[in-house]
């Protein structure tokens, strides 16, 4: 073994420190399914191809709703402003996922996702594969239907801190 | 073959209209090696997993810079704010790779891309691996060095247009 042969990585803590400063959408992510009905709070969401219409999620395996993901053929993305700014937070923490969906207004996707109301662009989706790194699961997920409020603000984290941003 | 077994996707310009309205950072992304040096504009970057610190980025596999970008061993993600605003715009145009890179300055980070002095946050790393998806490539790539600017305002894309959040 030698030096070289290893990669000298970030330290951790500076990784996420500087991830912190890469603006980021805030998405409350679910699924249903066989596993469950599950839901989280997710920034790691972007656009992979529009042929087929393609997006990711990155998914820790280690969260309460991991399992439900990585068994679920289903995933809605909703991406949200300062109006579900408590529900992001809410879905970003430990509340059990009963709670959870009991806060806010959901319709039935295609995929069979809950589809938040009035989030700012709702994203229903099949998953199409995953993908594991380390403590993460990618998951790529083709688009079935989409729905946008024209008009609403979203919002971004951003230096820890939520920022809205109108259209 | 039974319709059901064709998935019904939702139009393609229906899936770019919905994804101008998820928020995304603003990226110059910049890769040095064999392949040649190269550079474009992405907001597709998300972090994936801190150990090993790893990020994402997706390429479109038919664009100028993307035959460096599917050999050459090193990215660099620059995450901007407005004062890069052009150089994003130019980074994200038809302008050749030289006249890019001439329009700004740059330091070469551990890897060998190119770090952009003064960009909100950047992250030199080495490509793990490739992933193809259609037309695009997932690059994973693990970060062996960052450098913030503190204070720094950073630009989110949204609705097909820039906002400018601070930190």
């Amino acid at each position: 073994m030698t030096a070289l042969s290893i990669p000298v990585h970030v330290p951790r803590g500076e990784f996420r420190d500087a991830m912190a400063h890469l603006p980021g959408a805030v998405n409350i992510v679910t699924t249903y399914g066989a596993a469950g009905q599950a839901g989280l709070t997710a920034s790691a969401v972007c656009s992979v191809t529009d042929d087929p219409p393609t997006l990711l999620v990155c998914v820790n395996r280690s969260s309460s709703a991991a399992a439900a993901f990585l068994e679920n053929p289903s995933v809605c993305v909703n991406t949200v402003g300062p109006r579900h700014q408590d529900l992001a937070i809410l879905f970003g923490g430990k509340t059990p996922m009963e709670d959870r969906f009991a806060s806010a207004s959901w319709e039935k996707g295609a995929s069979g996702a809950p589809v938040l109301l009035e989030s700012v662009v709702s994203f229903d989706c099949r998953v199409a594969h995953r993908h594991v790194v380390g403590t993460h699961a990618v998951l790529f997920c083709e688009v079935l239907e989409v729905a946008i409020a024209k008009g609403e603000p979203a919002s971004v984290y951003f230096a820890r801190a939520f920022h809205a941003v109108s259209q």
